[in-house]
């Protein structure tokens, strides 16, 4: 019996002098940096959705890939061939997570109970395949956006029959993500915003997700599930406006519903983008909020206003992105997900693996250079030396609450203050940088 | 003596039929409208910076306006000077309040006695022209942004001497603003973001910042200043990120530090257009989080990326805003202030009252505009049908925490849900807009 | 027999004291403006592919509206029932043009057989709904974008069979468009662009689209078509950059290749939108480069980065835009056609008609709008009041090339020029605008 | 004597083992590279406009440079200060060329008599440095945007004595640029645009425009200037719209007037960043339409919609735009131009060495990087293998004209032609090059 990926060897490690295109330049899995091996570091998974669920079409255009089997078929067979194929693929890429909405893996059915019934079915058949493979589950995740119930949303729907449809489908992703040892569950909120105000009660919509979040993190507790639940960002698209628009407004979010210990982030670079923020000021960001969890690891396009989903190729950017990550402690239970597609043209099987193996080998890449970078840390340092003041005593007492308005008034006045501003060195750290780059 | 408005006479409303360009033809101060004058809804407000301390230049250019009061000169004859053109204009405009940065009145000087000597002289002239002319402050705030010192921020500044500098500043304004009458106290924090990640501490400088708005509301209860605390949200310029970067971010901004109850925002048309926000979403996303304060009416350029400041024109979206406004119950110390520039060229004594005239009569019309919708609120009546659900017992059931993503799976599964997607009808709402706008 | 759209009525004038929203407030197809009834001046079309051809699918989401003639079945009976729909809708709604692609009207096939004889038997049908309704064609197209031999472009495809492929599309949708009376032929080359510059060779892509355009009017003159060809600028979406990026990038490859007699363009509200342009830039652009040619008419949305394609309702910048048109004498050819999808939300079948009608009366109202302007028209008057001296026999002996850079060095210097500043007046030309469309 | 910059060294390539940020790790002058040196490949200029003639002012605030030759004092001395400066800056950095508008060496004055005399004096100066330093001028220009006459414009003022007194610089700045051996002439026309549509004839200022230009060449000829006319692309900023937009918008321009054998482009990347391209796409663009003349060498912010000018540090990109301009041959009379303002932060002297040095240093490395891919040229082998078709007898039918839609009908339908599209490869084209960028 032949498979899809035949032609496809398994995809090693062969270091920067190999030539062939099939294989890791940099990530070498076992390799140690800073302590821990490359795999720890990165923990790299592949998505179920845009590889294995779409077939290269676009809003102008028929899908491209002619994946078999997205054929027309028998659903629950089509998707057991599906799963056949993805596991070939994660295993022949040596990845060690996956992830996937339910949907993405069980067919939806005309009813409820189809739905319960195929995910259950397709969930055993996960759990087999993982057995069989050792792959792991990075995180599971619901589809309230597909389906035209949820045309206006699925928690912020103005239907409460769709809000309750939806809590079924995360109480059954949860409770199948927990039995597959997931370790972390995410919702992704495409629908979860608005289209016009003409039709929009905001404050209503607000309450409402507010209360699906909390339904979740009490499920969580209820059924034990140790991983972490992620809030996934993303401004618009395919909504005019959606609520948790960035790393930023999710902050506050969390804060109105008293949900910040509960939840973090899973921040997609493209999201970044889409939300005129620099990926590496989200990941700063979430970290200084307390709020990092895990990456759905992607590139946009500078120049395009849609999500592109383009597989990471800047290995500039991504390395103070692992910077910030390595400084902050690493990843706990979230990793790096390639939220990525290919382009429609990519039409040839070999090209899902040129998509990830660049994806692994650049995210590799940064890892070194961030590792690079804390060797030395020329960029702590600048921060330590710049910030120096608030570290004394004056600054102290700023920050302790012990100055007011006008005592500072005072103290301003009788040292007849006059502080002059000190360079930045914007320049000096980006040359310092590159220089740790291209060495 | 003559004067530099000489040649523009007293502007008076004279109706729709007019052809008098220095005349309102939409804007009548003592127009009813739905049980309030058109003053008590609008409390409009030209500013003193753009106005007065602007001769026209850009990055590119020299000014090109010629202001008198601005060149060479003793600083306080130049500014009782550049006071005395303020006031004529304002009166002339038949415009009720005003507002000002401490140094747009006031000299700064080259020590913080000759900021605070300089003020406090200022301040007394300030006073005696509003007695004068009758004339109002809507709100004062000080400038952190101008002045070398500041160029790496104010509060946030990695040095604790420019801190202490701003506080005085902000000290001195707020007890100006108190004894000068004023209804709101803003802070507008340009510089206070990061130029690079590579030289910032993101969480060092929230800290000071949340410290500075901590004081901020402290010194206001402490001197009885009876009005609003105002921040002004904006994502960028000067600056590559600005920590106020939008209401959504401010709002958890100030639940960090607990302050949601001490600040609104003062939502300026052009930032949300910078932010990638409509800016009638950013007021209803304030309306929604109670955080709506006041206003800075102006407009940007869809197609430029930065900060143009334009008289506002655009009646269709300044109905829809006004609409927002009228819903929740109107201004309480806000207003809408023209926080607003000159086109370069636009060179003549005669183009700062066209530019206002416009910007009031747009205000106004949109003002009716809004009062018409609401009349027969087609607005309310869908958003109420739509949500409809969630007022009845299910929905209430859900709202009220009776409901787990247990009890809502058995709930679908035993009913057989099927929700359906119900029309939006967006295009329908938007032609009853229309339908109102050009009746 | 039931039809799809029973249950609405024949959409009628009913004026601005109407409250029926399936009746026009604006468009009365008889009024006289300024010589000619609004259909002449509006030639409004509706179009077959966003109406007929799609049933509410996004990349995030199903289809959402249940169309039931999308539903799988023989395809030629589909395409006859979606002629039968699609002109009980032209007729219902009384617009006098509608548009279409070949693979609109007509199914692919799994050949270039099926292709020719498929079309061929729906232009049959086409023919007699025109003749049974008396809808007219405003043009004609062929779609070289859907299929996936057109992934890598028509024209500019790396591979001359497709090139020759879509050359017999466009031969034949040319043809068609003839026979069926259109009164022009459009160019949309939504993949005549690249995705990465890594396998492009722009220079040959360019070749190959300057010949196939030369072939296209060849052509035109061989079948003595006298419609106008149209060229549909747009900057990107689906591909990364397309080459016919705007209007003025058009003219520059017209000239190129020597084709700026025989070609016009068809401007469309939302590319302009993503090329960084207003749509009344890129109407004025293509009038002042004598490319004038028709219009999609559409807007996008300010604040998303793709091409939502939504109804026209700006009436401020429609208003502006029909100003353009009448003073350059109006349309000839070209028309009004709503490119316009419905948000997926709107999924009534009425909505449709909703859609359409806010369109047709938010032009009419612009036509209105620009034709009061023009009644008295201040923007040509501060227009030759400017540039008064460029008429002048100064001006004019630089225009004609009478002076050099020395004969006017001299003239500087001689006579000691010191040309002052005259102010622009935006903000009076902003309001002078604003007071006829608000009266 | 004490002079600026007695702190700082000459600076030095020293490889990239050293850690002296005050040194060249990457650019050594005499490194051979594919048969140049890296001076002759990459040709470095700085300017005297951002280095020598800004203090660090911005919208928002004042200078924060305190540059000593910008302080009050008679213009000729200062004007002789800064000149003496700006070669101590040149000379220690080691950078071949340098660049001026006319009125960054010299004051303009009151008169147009003035500017004459003290822009001959200043040339005089410049000659008598260029000689002592061996300093070379890449390119001259004049400003004709920054004094208040230019508010609407030069070339395309409404004003005609505008027009001539803009012409009168230009004699002057060309003159000037030829004696001091300029290798080429600048046109950058940031006024040459609109503000408003409502008081703008753009086919009037169009015209002026190509007959400024024309001007512009024929005293070229006439004076026996043997440089390079080049156009510098903007879209907007400080205007609206600019009419010389992006590379395509220059090129149909030039076509219009019959000028495209006679002026190239000088590409600036932020200029491309603004109008919505990459750098990488101007580039090829510019070499495609046989237009490529020089670069100004910077970078916008991907986030901040504004000129930020800042130093190249992206070498990803960097690497693809030295690729192509290597494959097509290399400058000629153009250059790199640093046009880069420091961040208004970086405020030591020694920022201006490190912006610099970066920059130096950043293309220095794009040109290894770019000769490393064209060593085994990947990009070339996969463009000419995928248009392999058009090089055969039937594309080669197609681009010679031998073809028409009707034969190609034929063509198609009697070989039932059934193209397949064929992959792109964009991934692993992308992998390649961060293959050769990270080895």
């Amino acid at each position: 019996m032949t498979t899809y990926f035949d032609s496809i060897p398994s995809i090693q490690f062969e270091g920067t002098e190999s030539v062939n295109p099939l294989a890791f330049h940099h990530y070498d899995a076992s390799q140690v940096v800073l302590g821990k091996t490359m795999a720890e570091h990165l923990r790299f998974a592949a998505c179920y959705w845009h590889n294995f669920c779409w077939d290269g079409a676009d809003v102008f255009g028929q899908g491209t890939f002619g994946r078999p089997w997205l054929k027309p078929g028998d659903p629950m067979q089509r998707a057991k061939q599906k799963a056949d194929v993805a596991f070939e693929f994660f295993s022949k890429l040596n990845i060690p997570y996956y992830c996937f909405h339910d949907i993405d893996v069980s067919p939806e059915g005309d009813s409820i109970n189809d739905y319960v019934n195929n995910f259950s079915a397709m969930v055993d058949v996960l759990e087999q395949k993982q057995s069989e493979t050792g792959l792991k589950l990075l995180w599971g995740t619901a589809n309230l956006f597909s389906n035209p119930r949820y045309a206006a949303g699925g928690a912020s729907n103005p239907n409460p029959d769709v809000f309750s449809y939806g809590a079924t489908q995360v109480c059954h992703a949860m409770n199948a993500t927990k039995r597959l040892g997931g370790e972390n569950y995410v919702l992704w909120g495409g629908r979860e915003g608005y289209e016009s105000l003409l039709n929009t009660d905001l404050r209503q919509e607000r309450e409402q997700l507010g209360r699906f979040f909390t339904m979740v993190a009490e499920h969580k507790h209820k059924i034990g599930f140790k991983g972490a639940l992620l809030i996934e960002p993303k401004p618009q698209e395919p909504t005019k406006h959606q609520y948790d628009y960035d790393t930023a407004t999710v902050y506050g979010f969390l804060k109105q519903f008293g949900l910040e210990q509960e939840f973090k982030v899973n921040i997609e670079a493209n999201h970044a983008t889409l939300a005129g923020h620099s990926f590496h000021h989200e990941i700063a960001t979430a970290i200084s909020l307390g709020l990092f969890g895990s990456i759905d690891a992607n590139r946009g396009d500078a120049q395009n206003g849609w999500d592109t989903d383009q597989f990471p190729t800047e290995v500039e950017e991504l390395s103070l992105v692992m910077y910030e990550i390595l400084k902050s402690g690493g990843f706990t239970t979230g990793g790096l997900n390639f939220d990525c597609k290919l382009r429609r043209q990519s039409s040839d099987p070999a090209d899902l693996f040129h998509g990830h193996i660049g994806g692994m080998d650049h995210m590799a890449l940064a890892l070194k250079k961030a590792a690079a970078i804390l060797e030395n840390d020329f960029i702590a340092d600048k921060i330590s030396q710049r910030y120096e003041g608030w570290g004394q005593k004056f600054g102290q007492s700023i920050l302790s609450g012990q100055q007011s308005l006008e005592t500072l008034t005072s103290h301003t006045v009788s040292n007849n203050l006059q502080p002059k501003h000190v360079s930045g060195q914007q320049e000096l750290m980006e040359n310092k940088v590159n220089r740790i780059l291209y060495g």
